[in-house]
């Protein structure tokens, strides 16, 4: 099965791909590698899912809002490159969780983002290095920001 | 119009590239991609703007601290590469708030640098994917901290 | 002298190479560029030195607690790579702190990483560009993540 293939057999509908929030690209081709901007929380609607995690979203909520950013850079490849096949490899993602100052659990939410990737382009391919780190504040007031490298075919 | 000389058009004042803080290098070439450290609010006197977004500054007042920053990163690239004309174009930019907890307008801040870089290198090439997010505290207590990558002629 | 020479005469214990915290790889290698992801505290026993700098740990053991950063990503970095001799060069480092919101000596803090990796691989090879930041929370509740990006020969 092709990225394409495995991604519509999830069930899962893709937000639109989101205007950038300021001067930058949502997505650049250098070579053969696709840097994808900082995404957030992006709904079908437009609007975002905002909160605080630990506060106003537990860790499972917060996990949900994970695979939401990961759809929308989704949506992003899908827009600036055609189709989810161009992509031949996750190489990096940068995960920041908008937390209390107690909260641990980062690996856990950005899992949400990283399953999604790992069941469209597969166990080895859907797998890069992963950072997860808590910020205090993130525009807009959404609760997980991710922002990813992926390498092209 | 070059990039040195769109820049000079601007009438700015760049401020001394930075020292290292630490051990680290401020650029560093590594195939035809220059990558920047980190960079502060350092003003032409040598001193940096300091305080916390949402509190002691407001979001005009930070975004020209954004300025500041890039025209730091300006004053990094002429150093070591002697032109800013050796840009071929922005790839990334990756700028952290020092802010208060419920700060949400992080993109208009760094759109401080961002519109910088757009000015120098167009607003194609001096456009690149970027994140901002809110950070609880940076080096000296500045407000606002940018690191970058650029692709080289 | 090699790294791996260098590296034994310092006369330090590399802590296990850490198990992943989520769905993501602890090294990738891409072309002629090994990705590290974000790497915590880990001590030899496989637990984690917790707390946040500027309350629990003052900036000096913080300092160690990123030197244990950097052993954990040479543990890293010889299982994958089987050697450090593997490595050209660092490029890149990205070091988080978690801190109160009035820290200030981020770099020194990062410091601890940054001189473990100059003494193993030299004053030019061993530093490249770095970014040192405060965030309020990280995994576990460690103090003090670093990711990284190096060169291979």
């Amino acid at each position: 099965m092709t990225p394409e293939q495995r991604f519509e057999k999830l069930g899962l509908t893709l937000p639109p791909s989101p205007d950038p929030l300021g001067v930058y690209k949502l997505l650049l081709i250098d070579d053969n590698h696709a840097y994808i901007s900082g995404h957030g929380t992006l709904k079908e609607d437009g609007t975002w899912i905002v909160g605080k995690v630990g506060a106003d979203l537990d860790p499972e909520t917060a996990k949900l809002a994970a695979q939401q950013v990961g759809l929308a850079i989704l949506a992003t490849l899908k827009k600036y490159l055609g189709s989810l096949d161009r992509v031949d490899r996750v190489i990096k993602v940068l995960g920041m969780v908008n937390a209390v100052p107690d909260f641990t659990r980062h690996p856990y939410v950005i899992n949400g983002c990283s399953e999604l990737f790992a069941k469209v382009w597969g166990d080895d391919k859907g797998v890069g290095v992963r950072s997860a780190v808590g910020v205090n504040s993130l525009p807009e007031g959404i609760p997980v920001e991710i922002e990813a490298l992926f390498k092209l075919n």
